[in-house]
């Protein structure tokens, strides 16, 4: 069977998942650039834009990938392994763009939303020493 | 009284924060550019360096004069008053900013020292919906 040079479109989705959760966790957030995610999957950036809209919304999709959203009860429990697991550097990156960025924004509070049932005062706490601890 | 071309320094420190506070109330911290300050102030960058190491800094020190740290026993109605306030939007942008500054973490620790006491509890409800309010 003929191989393209490019991957195909889920190939190709997949490599850059892959290429952007290796940066995320060497570098965090700041370090993620789709640039370089492009040429480690051996993609075209247009092929990062057609799937995901910007930088921030390829990251919160790799966070819902490592940190599959809460079904227990306990969601303030799911809320703290968030945000001080693997993916909580990221997490707190996101929220911090978020508040430069209304599209940034949006996206975190579509990452946060199956969350924020257990109410904003209980989770508030967790925030609190994760986006300000020393 | 010989007046010489730039002010002196308690002066020219006055009309730093002058033109900061300025640009923080007509743009918010994403606007607030450290070249313009210096342009409206009539002096040198190198004269907002001597005195505050960076933007975040700079932008601290004009919350604190604007939001004076609290007296009374209520730190968690201060620390909405700060949040909801004028200066909201500043200090929210700062704790974005430090996700990825230890720098601007630090200033934003001291910043925030005199609310602590209240407990990161009873502040983090504020802080949760202050940061990802629609």
């Amino acid at each position: 069977m003929a191989t393209r040079g490019r991957p195909r479109r889920a190939e190709a989705d997949a490599e850059i998942l892959q290429a952007a959760l290796a940066m995320l966790r060497a570098g965090g957030y700041r370090e993620l650039s789709l640039d370089e995610v492009a040429r480690r999957a051996g993609t075209a950036k247009s092929s990062i834009y057609r799937r995901w809209s910007s930088k921030a919304a390829l990251a919160a999709e790799i966070v819902r990938r490592e940190v599959p959203a809460p079904e227990g009860d306990d969601l303030v429990q799911a809320f703290d392994a968030l945000l001080n697991g693997s993916m909580g550097g990221v997490v707190a990156s996101l929220i911090g763009e978020a508040q430069e960025s209304a599209e940034t924004r949006a996206i975190v509070l579509d990452l946060l939303a199956p969350y924020r049932h257990a109410g904003d005062d209980l989770l508030g706490g967790i925030l609190f020493r994760r986006l300000l601890s020393q």
